[in-house]
C-alpha cells in the first residue's frame, strides 16, 4: 500500500505567481522555515523541482539546483573585465552566493556587502550553507544592515567592482529608489575610474521586458559603456537580464580565449556554468530583445521611477 | 512593505483531490511533520482553514477546527443507545479522538483499540494533543498494532459497543476487507447480544454516495436494525455518513428528551456538537438519499468487495 | 493512445476562491459563454462536478446538478406556509429557477421579478433552459431590469410572498443596501398582512457565518416571526442559510404531515429535494449555529451595513 | 462594480503539468474547441499569457505569442545550410507553421507533409490561421494522413531537407518508433546526398535533458555531421533543443554574415526571431549541456527505445 513513487501522495505545493495570468506550483518536500522579518515574509522551502528555495513575499528568489547559473552569470563577466579587482561592493545578495562567487577571485582583498534585512541573512546563513559556503565569515567581508542607498550616500570609500543584486522594483517596495539615474550616479561616484558595475536587471524574455530595457537606457545616461546580457535561469521561468556599466571597461569585447585563460588562472575553484563560450553567448541578445532595446526611450529618475 | 494581511504572501498550499474533477487547495500555516510510515505517507499540516490536519496519502483525515463534529457524531448515537456501555472495541481511529469521546462516558471500563499503523498513532500522540487528550495513556486503554480483521478473528472477547473508524475502501488499499459482510458477521460474533455497532460509512452527499448505500444494504443482511445517519463535516467537503447496526437497539427511536437527559447525566464533560436536537436531525435523511437507499441492491462480500 | 478516462488529459479548470485560504478547482467540460455585462463578469461553464454553472465575477452562483436543492429550499417553505399564495415578488433570481419553483404552485396568479442585470437574464435564458424552464415567458411574469430597492420604493403593489434571491453583500458590491433593516421595512410595507418573506442568507456552516446571524438578528427588529433554516448545497461547499420572516406565519410549525399533504395537492409537478421530512430537518439547526445565533447582537442598517 | 482589470474575476485556468513536481496554470481567455480526435484529446484555448494555444492530451504544443521562435528556429538553420532547398519532407507539424516557414524560402518547389491526425490539422486550419497562413492550400503542398514511418518506408522519393516536428516520445505514445536509429537510417535513405535533416529534440534545459542527449548521440551513429542547437521558448518553460544531421552540410559553420546575406536574398518575407546573430547563439550550448552531451553513451534503437 506504500507507494512512495506516486506524486499524488505528496500534496503540499509552493505557489509562485509568475504573472497575474501564469501561476506555477512547485511540489514541496519540506518547509524548513516560515516567518515574518521586519521587512518581508520569508520562507525556506525544499522543493522537488529546484531543491532548497529562499522565498520572499511569496516569490522564489533562488533555487539550490540552478542558483549557480544566476550567481556565476551575475558576478564573473564584470570581475573578469577588470584586470585586478581588489575591492568589491555588493548591494543585496542576502543568500551569500554572490559573495561566494566574488571570493573565487584570488585578487579580492575586501568585500563590503549591504543588505537591509538582517533576518534574511541569518536565515540563509543557517539554512542555505551551500549557497554562502561560509562567505559571511570570511575576514575580508564587511557586512552592513542598512539601506544600500543611504550607505552609498554616507561612505567615502571607492570600489573596483560594484554588484547590485537586489529584488525587482515592485510598486511601493523597498527597491524602487535603487533603480534610478540618481542612484546610479551616486554609485559611479564611489567607483574607481577603471571600475565596473553590474546590475541584476530582471527578466528579459517575455514576462517583464519593460523594466530591463529601461534600466539599460537609464545607465546609458550615466556611463559610456553599457552592455546588457542574459542567461536562462530555469527557476525564474524566463531569460534573465543583467547589465554591465563602466566608462573604461567593456566585457562584450573579452574574447572567448581571454575568458578561458582568466578562468584558469585567476580563480581558486571551479565554475559550473560560466566559461568563454558562455560569456560570448550571454552577450548575444535575441532579435526581439535587440529591437526592443533600440526603441526604448524612458529614463528612470527619482521623480519618475519604474515598477513591475 | 511588511503586509502580513496579504494572503498572496503566504504561498504554500495543501492540495486535496476531493474527486478527479474537484480539487481543493488549503493555505498552509506550518508543516509539523512529513514522512513515510510502513503503510502510508503521513503529514501533520497546520492550515488556515481547518487548523492542524492529519493527512494520509494526500487526503485530509481530520481537521482541528471541525473534528469534534465528526467524532461526536460517530461515537455518541451508538453509546447513548446502549444503556450502560462498559466494554468498547475501536477499529482504526488513529488520532485518538474517537477514544477521547468514548471516555466522556462514565460507564466505560475498558476500550480495546486496534490500528495497523503504529507510526501514525505516535505522530498523533505527539502532534495532535487536542485530538487525543491523552486518551492513549488512560489505564482502561488496550492498544494493539495489527490488522483489525485478524484481531477480531483471534480474540475471544465480547464488547458492548463496536466503533469502526477506518479509512475509506480505496482500491488495493488496506481497508477493503474491512467493509464486507463476512467481516461484519465476525464483528457481530464478538458483540454482546444487547450490543451495538457503528461504522463510519464515507461521504453521503454527492461525491461517493455508492459506497455508503452499499454498506447500509450489506449490514441489513447481518443485523435486524440498521440505521444510517449523516452530518455535515466542512473539512470533508460533503455530508458524512455513518451507520448503526444492532439486533436489539435502535438509535433512531431515542427521543430528543432522552438524549438531552442522557447527555447531562452520563458524561463527565461537555459536548460541542451533539445534543438531542442534533440527534434527531442526523437520523433525518435527505430525500435523494432516502430514494437512493431504497433502490440499492448490492451486497459487499469478500468475493465481491466495493471500492471508491 | 486515446485514453478518454485519464482526467489529466482534460486540463481546463474553473477556480473558485471559497475563502482567501481555501480555493477549489472544478474541471471544465466546456465554456459556453464568457463576457462582461454592465455590472459584472459573467460566464456559463459546463463542469464535470456540477454540470452547467453560472459564474459571476469568478464565483459559482448555481450548478446544474444541485441547483434544485437550493431553489426548492428557498421557495417552498415560505410558499407552503402561506395558505394561498397568489402574488409573488422576487428580487434577483437571474437564472429563472426561483421563478420555476414559484410556478409549481397552482395558486400563483402573478410574479413580479426585479433583477438589475438584463444581460445575465438573457444569458441564462439562452444557456440554462433546465434552470428556468421558460418561466420568463409565462404570461404571469412581469420582469423589470432595475435596482430592487428602487423598485420597491416606487411601487404601490402588495404581495403575498416576497423572495429575496440576490448575491451576497460583497464590500462595494451592488447588494449591500439590500441587506439592511430599512430595506426590510420597505419590503414589509409592500407585503400583505398575512404575507411572508424569505431571504437567501448566505453560508451558515463555517465560511461566513457572521452575515447569516446578522441578517436573522436584523429581521427580528422588523418582524414578529423570524425563522432561520439551512440545507447542504454541495456546489456552495457549505451549509446554506435562509430566513423566513412574517408577522402572522411560522413555517417551523408546519408539521411533516401538513407539508406532505400540501406537496401532493398544491403543486402541478414533482419535487426532487423538498418534502415533509426535509422541511422539519431544515428548521433543525446545528448546536454551534444555535449558540452563535443566541449571542449575535448586531443590527444591519443603512448607516452600518454588513459585508462579507 | 465592474472591474475588468481584476484578474480574480477571470477564473478559468489551463493546467499544464510541466513535470510531476511542477505544474503551471495559464489564465484562459476563451476556449474555441475541445474534443477527442481518433488519437488524442485536442483543445484550442486562448490564454492571456501566450494567446491561442493548441493543447493535445493536456500539453500545450504551441502558443500564438511565441510560436515564431520555435518554428523559425526549427526550420531556417537547416534550410539555409542547404544551397538550394527545393524538395522538403515534414513529419508532424500539424499547426502548419513549419510549412509556413518552409514557404518563406523562394527555392522551395514541393513540400510533402505527413501527420497521423487529420482532425488536428482540420482544427488548426480552422482556428489557427496565423499559424499556417494558408500553407496547407499552397499548390506545392502534398498532405498525407498516415504514420510518418510507414510513409517513409513506402515512398521512393528523395528530399533536400527533412524536418521532423513530432511530439515527444511519451511512453506508449505514437512517437516512440520515430526516435530510433533505424528510423533515422530510413530517413537518410530518402535524403539527397547533399541533403540535411533537422529534428525537434525536446527540452534541453533541465526538465528532460536525457532524451535530447540520446537523440544527438543516436544521430551520430548514422550521420557524419550532427549539430545540436537550442533556443529559449517561453511557453515551453525551458530551453528547447533541435539537432541538424547531415553527411555533407554543417550549419554550425555558417558565418553570421552568410546567414544575414541569405536571410535578405533567399526569403520572400521577414523573420521575427532568426538572423545571423541568433544563428550563432543557437549553436553555442551552455556548459552543463556540453558536459552532458560529452558523457552520453545511449543509442536509441527499435529494440531499446527511449521515453520521457
Amino acid at each position: 500500500m506504500n507507494d512512495p513513487d506516486n506524486p499524488d501522495k505528496r500534496s503540499r505545493w509552493l505557489k509562485d505567481s509568475v504573472t497575474p495570468d501564469l501561476v506555477q506550483f512547485h511540489r514541496e518536500k519540506k518547509v524548513l522555515y516560515t516567518g515574518d522579518t521586519k521587512y518581508q515574509h520569508a520562507e525556506i522551502v525544499d522543493t522537488y523541482s529546484f531543491g532548497l528555495c529562499l522565498v520572499l513575499d511569496g516569490k522564489i528568489q533562488s533555487g539550490e539546483f540552478d542558483e549557480f547559473i544566476y550567481h556565476e552569470s551575475l558576478v564573473h563577466p564584470a570581475m573578469f573585465s577588470h584586470g585586478n579587482p581588489e575591492t568589491i561592493f555588493i548591494a543585496g545578495g542576502g543568500e551569500g552566493a554572490t559573495l561566494r562567487e566574488v571570493y573565487r577571485h584570488k585578487s579580492v582583498k575586501k568585500a563590503v556587502m549591504v543588505d537591509i534585512d538582517q533576518d534574511v541573512i541569518e536565515l540563509c546563513r543557517r539554512y542555505l550553507p551551500t549557497f554562502h559556503r561560509n562567505s559571511f565569515d570570511d575576514p575580508r567581508t564587511e557586512l552592513h544592515f542598512t539601506d544600500a542607498r543611504k550607505y552609498i550616500a554616507d561612505t567615502k570609500e571607492k570600489f573596483d567592482v560594484i554588484i547590485i543584486d537586489i529584488v525587482d522594483p515592485l510598486e511601493a517596495g523597498p527597491a524602487v529608489m535603487l533603480y534610478t539615474r540618481e542612484y546610479y550616479q551616486m554609485l559611479k561616484d564611489r567607483m574607481n575610474p577603471e571600475g565596473i558595475m553590474v546590475i541584476q536587471s530582471g527578466s528579459c524574455g517575455w514576462t517583464n521586458l519593460h523594466v530591463f530595457t529601461c534600466i539599460v537606457n537609464t545607465l546609458k545616461t550615466v556611463f559610456s559603456n553599457v552592455k546588457p546580457y542574459q542567461v536562462y535561469v530555469p527557476s525564474f521561468v524566463d531569460m534573465w537580464g543583467f547589465t554591465c556599466a563602466s566608462d573604461m571597461l567593456d566585457p562584450s569585447r573579452l574574447s572567448k580565449k581571454a575568458v578561458t585563460d582568466a578562468v584558469s588562472h585567476r580563480l581558486n575553484s571551479k565554475l559550473k556554468s560560466y566559461d568563454g563560450v558562455s560569456h560570448k553567448s550571454m552577450f548575444t541578445l535575441s532579435k526581439p530583445l535587440r529591437r526592443k532595446l533600440a526603441v526604448t526611450r524612458k529614463i528612470i529618475t527619482d521623480a519618475d521611477p519604474v515598477f513591475i
